[in-house]
């Protein structure tokens, strides 16, 4: 273990995390809050401090290998939301350290369950802090310190690994550190777009850039207390619906479009069943509610909303589906597990994993048929290894082993089963709602804080995607000398 | 496809099905039950006859291969289902043909969910051929029909691999037709034993035999309303409760004990995991529901009870565990999901491939911490072959991808998301009773009988571990000349 290397990294997610909470000392100040100036100031005091502490001994030996990559993520995302919960705590916004944890949590890890009931009453600057964390978390913060710091070494690629989400991470160009520019660029461009249109259709400014924010990570925190349908907006739900689509996305799609090269965006498997996923849900929603809404419009409207805040893991709310019928509801779980695609801000299993688990399932079945035929998998007419396949294999495997137990756990508050297995899928899949108890007008609050310790801890495993999380409690991964 | 060896095979099911159901005639005729004697003696008439015409051309060629083997298991199950509910229905003991089906269906592959408000109306002749199908189920038709008709060909152990429960078969002796007949043999042997110590501790007779055939193939049905709960006897509790263990467990290792290989059962990673499993379950569940037992002992007799009837898949209840605390019962829904041992009566996933999915689970974990390390998966202290993993993982995937296409179609009853799931993990996995509207002291009746098919459905799927039934649904294996 190069841990020179990982104080090194460390320290610059810490410098970089104080940068970016600035922002809100200055609207603290332009808004004069004082309690939550304070908290602003003491942590980025804390953050930049540290933060150069850590770089203090440049290491020599910048190699990252694989594992270690794994654990630094990990780490790093641990020591991000424990700094990023200061604020919460220090200002006294939000009560106890466990509800600042497992909101920070929830924020980085773009979930977007919350435990405060009423969100309207927080100062402006920390409930700009609130979806900064969603932003910052959406495209990943390591993206963020690949595409600034020198870090001189190709196998920094290992680090991306381990925070990009799908079972395939490819670089758009050669070099790291321009896909990681290239991908915060386009990040940064339909941030921008979103929150002028939303400014555009009449929503006030402040109100604009905190749903942009919430929306490009996928997150799902609202400043609102009813969320999208405090503002009844026809106009604001659709561009909404439209984004969280868009940043559910692969981003290298994007890059294929700006180099123009629309019959690579076309040929792509995982985008077209995601869009047939999306629309087909969209349909049956719609027709399974129709008597519910006033005209087949605003059914339909509802129907898309939703189904594109639960595939695309966001988690903002127009209609409380609870009230709808159970078939409704049952699909909104299934895309609560599926998720959004690989290479996006969107969390769950990954559309992709979901085409190869898919695809060796019927493996099976032609292997049963037809004993000695040879059969290969393809994604996007490609060759998938059979490491790419034992990867996504063990990775489902893990993950319905992870979901069983947390269920446990979480039965242990002695709430209905629903509550249970819905509050569990939404945290590993960064979703947000869930159903019953953990319901899409309901908050997470009135869990015990042992719950929200085990459900913030499933966030961060759903938000790595498992192995990382497993590595940081591996003992051999921390036996001295070992590599 | 060799047609004609597959109506040979046909005709000796229905033939064998026949000569079982001709006990209910005596029955019958002893009880002076006239409608159901008269719906025996037409269904009996009706197998025998087809039976023989069915077996009329004798096929030269005898050779069964794998995915023929398949789809006749397929096919026997369904026939077999199809004439074991003519009795429910011609006699008019159970009214509509998709309760009939259901009940049936439910009894051959030993779930023992019942569409019944009211058993203990039912003729005895009836009830008594309602607990047959669960004695034949359990052990598997086609293996009766191994150990007593000459097919002559040792290929026959296609058909054995296709019907067995579990990821690996054996063969315990050389040749399929003994191995058939000590599997029998041992299953006679157990059931009479329960039998006997049932009418000993004071059950009678008829209740006895019933509860037996009922324990053996972990099937259920019981003869009384409100299950082994009736009698109110802690005796008959613990001897049930023992048997449904013994009956959920490799039989190989009750052979292994016969010829005093005490080392080889003991070495068995399955039956050691499966013993700590239901041993820490019951643990656990008796902290979980001491305060609601006047006792100790009755806390943990309930628990016991209720973690063998689910863990072994039978079904039977002594308590509404409905009420028990929310971590009871998601422990009981995990393993109903899980099951019983391979090559047992019993359904659900099965330990053995539980044990293969948690090796590869830490196979992944133990690649990242060391790329280049070889990992082999071992089982019983012998490596797992690739082909068998393969065939595991795709099990499993298949599984789950089923389970929510089940549930998508269970929700359309709208009934809440807690009974969708449960009703269907407890269909595929062969077990009986679910929470909520499908609880412990509830039924299937008020499902529609679109519903009914579904589960009916998920259950032939669950006893004949999926892909046997999805062989008979893919035209691919239809299509004139392949083979």
């Amino acid at each position: 273990m190069n841990y020179k290397m990982m104080a090194y990294i460390l320290g610059n997610i810490m410098q970089t995390e104080g940068l970016l909470m600035s922002t809100s000392i200055l609207l603290a100040l332009y808004q004069k809050e004082l309690d939550a100036l304070r908290a602003f100031v003491i942590t980025v005091a804390l953050l930049l401090l540290l933060g150069t502490l850590c770089k203090r001994n440049a290491p020599k030996d910048k190699r990252i290998y694989g594992r270690d990559g794994f654990v630094v993520v990990a780490l790093s995302w641990i020591v991000m939301s424990f700094f990023g919960c200061l604020p919460f705590l220090l200002s006294g916004a939000i009560e106890g350290f466990s509800n600042c944890w497992f909101e920070t949590v929830s924020g980085f890890t773009t979930t977007g369950a919350t435990v405060l009931t009423d969100i309207e009453v927080l100062p402006k600057s920390i409930l700009f802090w609130r979806s900064c964390t969603h932003w910052i978390g959406g495209m990943g913060i390591l993206v963020f310190v690949l595409a600034i710091v020198p870090l001189g070494d190709e196998r920094s690629m290992h680090l991306m690994r381990a925070e990009a989400p799908g079972p395939v991470v490819s670089k758009i160009v050669p070099k790291i550190k321009s896909t990681a520019k290239i991908l915060y660029g386009i990040y940064i461009a339909l941030t921008v777009l979103e929150g002028l249109l939303l400014f555009a259709g009449g929503m006030p400014l402040f109100d604009s850039i905190n749903h942009a924010m919430s929306t490009a990570g996928t997150g799902g925190f609202s400043i609102k207390n009813s969320s999208i349908a405090a503002y009844d907006n026809a106009y604001f739900e659709y561009v909404i619906t439209i984004f969280m689509i868009l940043f559910s996305i692969n981003f290298n799609m994007f890059y294929l479009l700006l180099i123009r090269d629309i019959k690579s965006v076309l040929k792509n498997e995982e985008l077209r069943y995601y869009m047939v996923i999306v629309g087909l849900s969209t349909l049956i929603i719609t027709s399974n509610i129709m008597h519910l809404y006033p005209t087949l419009e605003s059914a339909f409207r509802h129907a898309a909303f939703q189904v594109a805040t639960i595939s695309s893991t966001t988690g903002f709310i127009t209609a409380n589906y609870e009230q709808w019928p159970e078939l409704s509801k049952t699909i909104l779980v299934v895309l609560t597990m599926l998720g959004a695609c690989g290479g996006s801000t969107g969390g769950g299993i990954k559309v992709s994993r979901f085409i190869i688990l898919l695809k060796v399932s019927l493996r099976e079945i032609r292997h049963i048929v037809h004993p000695r035929s040879v059969n290969i998998i393809k994604l996007d007419g490609q060759r998938i290894s059979e490491e790419t396949i034992k990867g996504t294999t063990g990775y489902f495997i893990t993950y319905v082993l992870l979901l069983l137990g947390s269920v446990m756990l979480i039965s242990l508050e002695n709430y209905d089963f629903t509550t249970s297995i819905t509050a569990v899928i939404t945290t590993l899949g960064n979703v947000g709602p869930g159903l019953s108890k953990v319901g899409p007008v309901e908050n997470f609050g009135f869990f015990s804080s042992f719950a929200k310790w085990v459900l913030s801890m499933d966030m961060l495993f759903g938000r790595l995607e498992i192995f990382p999380m497993i590595m940081l409690f591996s003992p051999s991964v921390w036996r001295k000398g070992s590599m």
